[in-house]
C-alpha cells in the first residue's frame, strides 16, 4: 500500500486534507444545518412510487435534459420563469462548479466575501479560478457602496454573494446585488441556499432576473425542502446560461433517480415547506436565549445561529458532543455555529448551554 | 433573453457544441450501448425497497464515504480488494473528471489512443489538462512497443487505455498495459466499461493493481448491470489514489439514492449479469452476419460492433431511423456503430440491414 505523497498528485493539493464536517453518529445532528424533519410520509410515498418507475427504466440512461425536473423547477420558483431559465445538478456545490467551469478557470478570478460558505474557495481552486477575498462592513453586511468599492478594486470575473449569508446568517439587501451587477463586468452568483428561511414576503434575487443576463441564483432542495440526502441543487437565469452550462456538464449528469425524486417532492413543495415556519421559530428561540446565557448573536435569516462570547470553542464543542450533541466550529474566533431543530432537539440544546454557561 | 455570445464565457469553451447522442424516442434504440434488458422483478423490488429506507432519511446529508457501496464494490471486484481499494461517482466520467482534477489540469498531459471513448478529450479540456492522441496499430490495436513508443515520445502525466476499446470493441492485451505502466511516470488509467462483455475468463487489469500504485481500473454500472439510469461509475487503485480523490470531489457527491440503489443491485449482481451472454450472443450474431451484408466488422469484446463498408453513413443511420432504429454515428469515415439489442431487436436491425443493403 501506497502512502498520497508516492503518488504524482499535482503540486497544488499536496499537504491538503478532505473537505467535510465530521461524520458522527449523535443523537442530536445540529452541525450542517440539515432540516431535522423527516419527509412527511404521504410525501415519502410519492416519492417512492416515482423511484419504482424509474428503476424498471434503469438499463436506460436519464433524460440528459431533465425536462420533466426544470419545468417542476420553474413551476416552484414562479416570478414568470420557465423551464429554460432553470438548471440542476448534484447539490449546488456542481452547480457552482458549473458555473465556474464555463466562466471562470485558469487566467480568471472570483470574488466572495469570507467568512462565507467555505466550499467557495475550495470550488475555485478545484476549477484553476483565482479566488479573491473581499471585506464585509461591520456585523458581516455588506452596503453597495461596499461591493462597488471591492469589485472596482479587484475587477473579477465572477461574484459570489451567500444571501442571506453562511455561517453568519446575515441577510443581503437586493440593493447589494444590484449595485454589484452594475458595477462587474462578469457573473454574479447570488446563491440562496437558505432562502426560504427568509422573514416571509422577503423579495428574493430571483425579481432582479429580468434583463440582466449574467445574474445567476442558486438554490437548494437540501435545506428547506428536507432533501439532503437527494443532492438536488439548481439555478434560475437567462436561458443562456444553461447554454454555457451544457458545454461543461458532464452528458447524464443527474440520474433518473434524483430527477424522479425531485419531480415528485417538488410536487409536493407546500407539505414539504410546512416545516419552515417552526424551523424558524427555533431559530428565534436562540437567537433570544443564547444572549441571555452569555453567548451574543447576531441577526438570522437562516435555519442556524452563528453565536459568539465561546472562550474556548473546542471545549464548548467537545462538551456539547459529550452530551451527544454536535454543533460545527465554522473557523470563527470564540464563536460557534448550531443549526435550529425541531423543538425537542432545540430545547435540549439550549438545556445543555444553560447547564455549560453555569459551570 | 440573451445569447451565448453575450456572455463572458471562458475563451476556449466559445463556438462548441455540447457533447451527447441524440436523445430520440425510438422503438429500438441501439445508439448508446445500453443494455436492452431491463432490470429483473425481483431485483428491481428490492432496489425498491432500498431507496424506500433511504427516502425516509433523505433530510440528512448522506454518507459522504459511501461506506456499505464501496465494500459492495469490492465484494463484487474479487481478486483481494477491499473497501479502501475502491471509490465511486457519478458515472465513470466523473471518476475519470475527479483522476485528472487530481492528477492532470493545467501544464498537465494525458494521452489517449483514438478512435476511443469521445469523452476522454471533452473531459481533458474541461480540466485544464491537455489531451495527446497516440497512434493506434492497424485493426485499433495498441501492442507493448507501440504503447512505450508513443509513451516515451509524449511523456504524458497521464495515460488512458479503454479496454476493450469504444467505440471499435478492440480487446487491449494486459502486456500492454504491464509495458505502459513500467514507461509511465504518471497515472495509466485502464476503462474497463465493457469488461464484462469480454470472452468468460478473459484476466481484467485488475489483475496487475497489485504493487502498481499508479495504476487505476475504472468500471460502471451502466452497461452489464443495465443501471445506466443511475449513474453508478468505479474504480479499484490503491487505497492512495481514494485519498487524492477525496481532495477534488465533492463532498457528498453521491446521493443516498444513488448509494443505496447500488448496494441493493450489487446484492444481485448473478441476476443482473444473467443477460451478458444473451447480449455477447447477439453481438456475435451480428459479427457474422454484417459481413455477409457487405459490411465488414472487427473483433468485437464489447456488447457492440463497429461496421464498415458504409458509402453513405448519413444516408444509412436515416434509412435506420425511418424504420425506428437509432444506432451511431461515431466520426470514423465510412462506419457506423450498433449496440447488441435483446434478439428482437437484433434481428429487426439485421433484416433492415439486408434489406438496405440489397437496394
Amino acid at each position: 500500500m501506497a502512502e498520497l505523497d508516492d503518488l504524482p498528485l499535482r503540486d497544488d493539493l499536496r499537504g491538503l486534507s478532505p473537505y467535510g464536517a465530521p461524520q458522527k453518529h449523535v443523537r442530536i445532528p445540529l452541525n450542517v444545518n440539515e432540516n431535522s424533519h423527516g419527509i412527511p410520509e404521504p410525501v415519502a410515498r410519492d416519492v417512492v412510487t416515482a423511484l419504482a418507475g424509474a428503476v424498471l427504466q434503469a438499463n436506460r440512461y436519464p433524460d440528459r435534459e431533465f425536462t420533466a425536473l426544470r419545468e417542476g423547477l420553474a413551476d416552484y420558483l414562479g416570478h414568470g420563469l420557465t423551464r429554460d431559465n432553470t438548471w440542476a445538478a448534484n447539490g449546488s456545490n456542481e452547480i457552482l462548479q458549473q458555473v465556474l467551469q464555463a466562466f471562470g478557470g485558469p487566467g480568471r478570478s472570483v470574488l466572495g466575501f469570507p467568512p462565507t460558505y467555505s466550499m467557495y474557495p475550495i470550488l475555485a481552486r478545484g476549477t484553476g479560478t483565482t479566488w479573491v477575498a473581499g471585506k464585509r462592513d461591520a456585523d458581516y453586511a455588506i452596503t453597495p457602496e461596499t461591493a462597488v468599492r471591492e469589485i472596482v478594486a479587484t475587477e473579477p470575473d465572477l461574484v459570489f454573494f451567500c444571501s442571506p449569508n453562511n455561517p453568519t446568517g446575515t441577510p443581503l439587501a437586493l440593493d447589494t446585488i444590484e449595485a454589484a451587477y452594475d458595477a462587474a463586468r462578469g457573473i454574479v452568483v447570488v446563491d440562496e441556499a437558505y432562502a426560504e428561511f427568509a422573514p416571509p414576503d422577503t423579495p428574493s434575487a430571483l425579481t432582479l432576473l429580468p434583463g440582466r443576463e449574467r445574474l445567476i441564483v442558486s438554490r437548494t432542495m437540501s435545506k428547506a425542502f428536507a432533501f439532503a440526502g437527494v443532492r438536488l441543487g439548481y439555478l434560475a437565469a437567462d436561458p443562456a446560461v444553461a447554454d454555457a452550462l451544457r458545454l461543461v456538464r458532464l452528458p447524464y449528469h443527474l440520474s433518473a433517480l434524483t430527477q424522479a425524486a425531485a419531480v415528485a417532492a417538488l410536487g409536493h413543495a407546500d407539505e414539504l415547506l410546512a416545516t419552515v415556519a417552526d424551523i424558524a421559530a427555533q431559530r428565534d428561540r436562540m437567537l433570544a436565549e443564547l444572549p441571555r446565557l452569555g453567548f451574543p448573536t447576531r441577526e438570522s435569516w437562516t435555519n442556524f445561529v452563528l453565536f459568539g462570547g465561546v472562550a474556548d470553542p473546542a471545549a464548548l464543542f467537545d462538551a456539547l458532543l459529550e452530551r451527544d450533541i454536535l454543533i460545527r466550529d465554522v473557523g470563527i474566533p470564540n464563536h460557534l455555529r448550531v443549526t435550529a431543530g425541531t423543538e425537542v432537539e432545540t430545547s435540549a440544546f439550549l438545556a445543555a448551554m444553560a447547564e455549560l454557561a453555569a459551570q
